[in-house]
Formats: structure tokens, C-alpha cells, sequence
């Protein structure tokens, strides 16, 4: 029986029917040449077989005396974790995305281990996926990427290997504390493990330091972003886009401008969020301002540990893409300096001020009077070299993150081998035909290429 | 803009996430001779083409002043609502009630029309499956019944039929209210069509007319079910099992022992829970207390206003299967002659009084002072001539209703030419395996007939 942490249990309070809080991860595979046609139905029969769990997977929750625990669950149910699922004909990326988008709608069942595993089959040309959702509370986005590294094997030939749920344990990485959106919170509330009270009390918390923080002008920039759509309250159903764009192609740009990969992508980013609020006649004045959570190291290694938000504003007032990308450059470069001059204790209190009056709106319902940033747009770190599961090649792998009232697009993306993988997540009925920021992403980059003369 | 009803609010309040307040039905077809392997996904592009929508499936919850109207849905998105999908390997009925069990157990979208139509490809045998899903609030089972045989066509040749959501606009038949468990209790809490205040108001109105009822004598047997573990709170994940079984020996048993085709169906419900509950050790040793809503016309035609609910004891605490029908035949008559001594009046608030208890503990979340009833059997009148959709013969249907705390099973039963369709909806964490009462079911007709010398 383990208590939760105050972050952990602040993900559980957000939670509601239009707001699930768990995060997903979508693999995509290639049949290993010798498989035969009914290999995922095969597997799926193997991985039946792995009854025995390994810590997190069998932990539930329980409550007692108002207080959450963890603690075993001991009518565990194997089918009702681990589904082996079909796309429909054609079997085309398209219906991926959508069984995707349906599923990341779904609430999980709370009176069991907070974790799905979804194998799907009938995707063309001898592939296949897995979707992965657990809850927030029980993993945070780098772990669970974490673990998906973990179940892959660099050797082709090795078969055999145990799903995710059935992996031996592994001695936790102490320092692998980095920033989600709310991790960085417990800090601000109190000494981590400290049991925060309830979100009455939080979001008095919340608001006085606010407001101190308010009449401090070195904060002021914190409470400086444009209201758009993309900060609407949202309903419970979810649009995911995902799509994998070369790492050569943004790394020469990258080079051209003299910006940084993350600089660049960001740009994308900025280009796409223009194009798509212009498509629906929605594109503030104002440039949209985006929290970024980055590394601190000076020589932009997507390794090691990052303990930075920034704010960066997209530029996404201009028209020219050249313009916004050096914009973005000179914005992170401010941003990564003023950490440069603060001890460590200020980064995380800058930080969890970042996120407070987000969360303050989150807890009460309040809307905002201040808004702090527009959308959450987030690098983690992936695999650079070719993984193997069961003799099968990954492919691809896309980040399923979580969509919230007033923040309801995320976009979240990974690296793996030469690609940069967007997944992008947001609210259907609040941000239409969302799917479309996949090809505005293209022509960002395409744009930039051009700006420099290289062919795309 | 129209005002909810107050025994459709009701639904809504009741909903939580363990306790979603969907309806669903399950429609199995077979390929006309013709059809060419793709045929279901050839249907689903032709379903795409059908945007005219008519109410109610185009009406969404707005609330205005905290009241719930019905509004026209202007964002209508119908690949929210329509959704081709596909069984997985070897595409089983087996993988068909794993499918259904799954997405009953997802709460709906309520910021959109309240309903699902799910298209599934991949049954073996070139056979596909319709799974429809209606929040009880938008329509009650009988009516999604009617729907359902109103999509049909009894020409195989027909071609270009609508799907249900653009089906054209009928009269809505003002005779038809029937008691589903709820509708009855706006009857006891005013006039229909009245608005009922909050909550605590319900609960404390229908708190004072149990205590007053529990007075007089004549109400007595109401507060008499035993406690049992389909009573328990339930969990937010269901398993659905289904099955046909054959009507001419269903009536060929009731012809042996003088008893109606719905003895002899809840007789076998009675065998099925009696054998369940053994296996789990958990048989009450009194008698479990179905509720039943009946026809009350004399010649026991499945046809026509039935305004009636009965309480009747299953005889589970019978070993005997031949003395547990005639134990049911006589408290099933003993019930229709109480009724025949009422006035219309008195049998409107003797059903509501029934369903008064368990609306009550719904409603406070307390745990029932008295059980008044242990499962819901209920049997909707289906088609009793062959039906064909788009030249498809439908092969069965099967209801999927309404699981809740303290009534984790629900059994709903319909017919359809000569197949009596059992549908079972449970909560998969209070009862394990509860598929295993589809054979209990089975062995229940076969010990029934085997007493009285029918070879099954």
C-alpha cells in the first residue's frame, strides 16, 4: 500500500468525464519477413500467456479514510487490460487514427490498474500497432516512454520478448525528475510526498502566489498570451493526428538558420497554428505564446535531464515563416539565459509559477483572467537507433498526450531514428478538422527550406 | 428547444462513471447470396452519404437557467456518431461480445446527439453486426426496438434502405408508454411533464412514500428480496454475453406444464442464477426477487400496452427446475390477479412503489434498508416475421440494457421469429465469468424438458 503523490492525486482531481487524464503512446510495426499472415493474431495469443505483472501494472486504487493508495489488485483481469483489436477495410493509417481517437476518448475503469494495452490488426501492407493508455496518476509521459524503449530489442532475430505489463523490474531512476504540467506543482504546494489537502485548499494556494507574483515586474511576462480558440473549455471527444517528418530535412534548415532542432520544429509548429487559425478565421493579434518544456544543457542534447518550461511567444502574428523561425530562436535563446542566472531553487519556482494560474483555471472552472500560454508543445526524447519486438521493426511511435479546458490542443512529439514523430491531440468539436495541422507542418517546413534554398 | 422530461433528467442524474445510462441493441446479418467480400465496407461508404438527420438523433443536452432542453446539434460531426469498425482474428461471436462488452462500458459524449451506430465487419461465416447505442434519456428501450424494426424490410430485394438516423419522421405513438425502471416514477413524483426539483428532493419525496408504504400491509411483500451479490455497487466495466435459444421448444415445455412462454423464460433465468450463484458461492437461501414488467392482457400476447411491473420470486432456493416453474407460473398469476383488482390509478403507484426503493438508494448512494427486488427481467416484444436490411437477413438481435449499483445483471430478452434472444449486461468486476450463465440458461430448458419427457 503506497500513498499517492500530491501530483499523482492532483491528476486524479482533474479528471472528469470531458477531461480524462492518461496519456498514450501509438507503436507502428512492420511484419518481420518471414511472418506469416495470421502473425498478430499469433502474437496476440502469446501475449495472453503473460499472466504475471510487474509493479506498476498490478497496482490499483483504493481509497481510505479520504486518502488514495496504491495497492495490488487481486481479481486482476488480463482481457480487460490487454485487448487485441482490428481496423476496419481499407486499413489505412486513416482508420488508425481514428480507432486512436475514439480510444484516447474513453475513461478508464478506476476499480482496476490504470493501463490498456491494445494490439491492432488489419493495417495494410503486413504492419501493425499498438496502442498504449495509462493513466497519468500511475506514470508520467517520459516513463511511459521510458518503458516503451524497454520492451524493444536492438536484434531483429530475438523473440520471445514479454510485453510491457510483464517485464522484469527495474530499479527506478531517481534523478529522471522532469516537468510534465503538473509534476513541477507539488514543489510549489509543498515538499513532495507531503499530502496536499484538498482543491479548495490548492486553489487558495494557488491564487495568492499569483497574485504576489502579479505585482513582481520581473514575472510580468508570464501573463502576457492572447485568448483563442485553443483555450475554450472541452467537450469529451478527441481528434489524435500523427505523422513522422524527416530529421535531415529540419536539421539543415536547422543548420541554414543557425537555430537548433527544437527551434525549428517549434517554427513548424508556429507555421501550422497560424494556417490552422486563419483556416478558421481565428488567428489572434497577438502572437499565440506556447509553454515548452526544455532541456538546460547548452548543447541541446535531447538526453539528460530538463527541469526548464519556457514560455516562448510563436511569432505567429507574422507571415513570414523565415521571420518567425528567427523570432522562436531569439525568444528560446532569452528564455534558456534568464534560467542561466537563476539558482536552481528559482527554476523550479519560475516554473511551477508557469503553471499556476493554468491550474488554478483547472481546479476551480474559473475562466481565466489571465491567460499564460496558449498550447502545451513538448519534445521527449526517443529511441535513435532501428528497435525490434518479437522480430517485428517499429517503424514509428507517436505521443497520445491529454487535452484540457482552456488548453485544448497538445502537441507532443518524440524522435526516432530519422524522424521527428508529431502526435497531436486535441478536442473534435472545439478545434474542427484538427487533422489538417499535419499537412500545414509540412508546408511550415517546406517553407523554410525555400526561404534558404534547399529543395524539399 | 424542448424541455426534459422528468424521468429522462432522471436518467441523466443517475448517470455517473460507473453507471452509464446507455441503452444498446446487437443485430446480427447475414451477406445476401450476391454480395462480394467487401460488401460491409461498401455499406459503410453508402451510410457516409446519409447527413439529413431527423430527431431525436439530432438533438443534443444544452442547459439554460439549469434546466436541460433539447437542442438541434449545429456542429454536427457524423463520424463521431457513425463508426465502421472490425473484429479482430478469428472474428468469433466470441470476438463480437468482447467488442459489444467494451464499448458498453463507455460513457457517451454529452456535449452531442446522445447516440452511437457502430457497423462491424470481420464475423466469420460473411455475417456482420449493427451495435447501436441511445442514452436512455433520448429514447427508452421499447422505442430503440421499434426503431430498430421500422430500419428493416421484409422484401430481401429492397435496396438504398436509410440507415435509422435519416429514417423519415413517424408520428410518435401516444399510447406507447411502457414502464422501463424508471419512466413509472415521474407518475409518483407528479404529473409527466412537471419538473422535478433537484436530487435531495427526489430522494426525500420517495423516502416518505416507502415509509408510509412499509406501514400499511398491503405493501408488505414488497420489502422482501434477500441480499445477494448482484446487489453490490458496481464498476464502470460490463461484460455482455448473448444467445439464441429456440422458441418451439420454449413453447413446447410451457404446453407440458400449463405454464405462458414467459414462465417458462424466467424459470430458466431462475435456473441459470441459481447455478451462477452456486458456482460463486453466494446463493442466498431465500428465494431471489425478480422484477418483471408483464403484459396485463389476459391471452398473454407480447403485443400491445403493458403497464405493469411484477415482483415475483424465483424459486432459486428450489433445487427442483420442474417444481421452480410452477413456483413461478403461480406467483406470476397470484401478481396479474392483484392487478386485475386495481384500478389503473393504483397500478401506476403499486409499480412506482416498486421501483421507489431502488430509485432511492440509486439516487443517495446509501446502501439498501430493503431489497425489494434482486435482477431486472425484462422481455421486449421483437419481430416475429424475417427482416432484411439492404438485402442482409437479420439473424438475431439481442438487447444490451442498463447495469447499476445494487443491480449489477440485467437480463433482457426479445423475440424474434422462432428465437427467443437473451441479451445479459453485467458488471464484469462484482460478477466473474458471467458469460457462463448462457449455459446455465441452456441446461435450465434441457432439465425442464427432460421432466417431462421432450427430447431437447
Amino acid at each position: 500500500m503506497k500513498l499517492l503523490s500530491p501530483a499523482d492525486q492532483l491528476f486524479l482531481w482533474l479528471e472528469k468525464r470531458q477531461q480524462p487524464m492518461h496519456v498514450g503512446g501509438l507503436q507502428l510495426f512492420s511484419f518481420p519477413d518471414d511472418a506469416p499472415d495470421d502473425y498478430v493474431a499469433q502474437l496476440a495469443e502469446q501475449l495472453r500467456q503473460h499472466t504475471t505483472l510487474t509493479a506498476p501494472f498490478n497496482q490499483r486504487l483504493t481509497s481510505r479514510m479520504g486518502q488514495s493508495y496504491w495497492t495490488e489488485d487481486h481479481q486482476f483481469d488480463l482481457e480487460h487490460h490487454f485487448r487485441f483489436e482490428a481496423l476496419p477495410t481499407p486499413g489505412r493509417i486513416r482508420e488508425l487514427l481514428a480507432f486512436v481517437s475514439a480510444e484516447h476518448s474513453h475513461l478508464m475503469d478506476r476499480e482496476r490498474p490504470l493501463w490498456e494495452f491494445h494490439l491492432i490488426e488489419g493495417l495494410q501492407d503486413r504492419r501493425f500497432a499498438i496502442y498504449t493508455k495509462v493513466h497519468h496518476a500511475l506514470v508520467d509521459g517520459v516513463s511511459a516512454m521510458r518503458m516503451m524503449k524497454r520492451m524493444l530489442s536492438a536484434d531483429p532475430n530475438e523473440r520471445d520478448m514479454p510485453p510491457v505489463w510483464s517485464l522484469p523490474p527495474r530499479q527506478r531512476n531517481q534523478d529522471s525528475s522532469r516537468p510534465s504540467l503538473l509534476n513541477s506543482l507539488s514543489h510549489l504546494l509543498g515538499e513532495s510526498g507531503k499530502q496536499i489537502g484538498t482543491v479548495p485548499t490548492v486553489a487558495r494556494e494557488l491564487l495568492r502566489t499569483i497574485n504576489e507574483a502579479r505585482r513582481n515586474p520581473e514575472y510580468d511576462s508570464i501573463f502576457h498570451a492572447p485568448n483563442s480558440i485553443l483555450n475554450r473549455k472541452v467537450t469529451g471527444s478527441r481528434r489524435f493526428a500523427a505523422q513522422s517528418y524527416s530529421l535531415s530535412r529540419i536539421k539543415a534548415v536547422g543548420t541554414a538558420f543557425g537555430a537548433t532542432v527544437n527551434d525549428v520544429v517549434m517554427a513548424m509548429c508556429a507555421s501550422a497554428l497560424r494556417s490552422y487559425l486563419l483556416s478558421q478565421d481565428a488567428l489572434p493579434e497577438k502572437s499565440l505564446v506556447a509553454m515548452v518544456p526544455v532541456s538546460l544543457h547548452r548543447d541541446d542534447s535531447t538526453e539528460g535531464n530538463q527541469v526548464g518550461m519556457i514560455l516562448a511567444a510563436l511569432g505567429t502574428h507574422l507571415s513570414d515563416g523565415a521571420e518567425r523561425l528567427r523570432h522562436i530562436h531569439q525568444e528560446v535563446r532569452d528564455a534558456k539565459e534568464r534560467y542561466a542566472s537563476m539558482s536552481a531553487e528559482e527554476i523550479v519556482n519560475y516554473t511551477a509559477l508557469t503553471l499556476s494560474p493554468a491550474c488554478f483555471h483547472l481546479l476551480t472552472g474559473l475562466a481565466p483572467k489571465w491567460q499564460t500560454f496558449n498550447v502545451v508543445i513538448s519534445n521527449v526524447p526517443g529511441p535513435q537507433e532501428p528497435g525490434y519486438w518479437n522480430g517485428a521493426k517499429l517503424e514509428g511511435m507517436y505521443p497520445v498526450s491529454i487535452v484540457m479546458d482552456r488548453l485544448a490542443l497538445n502537441m507532443t512529439l518524440t524522435s526516432y531514428c530519422d524522424q521527428i514523430e508529431f502526435g497531436l491531440i486535441g478536442c473534435r468539436r472545439t478545434l474542427p478538422s484538427l487533422q489538417r495541422l499535419l499537412d500545414y507542418l509540412e508546408e511550415g517546413l517546406a517553407e523554410l527550406e525555400q526561404a534558404v534554398g534547399l529543395a524539399p
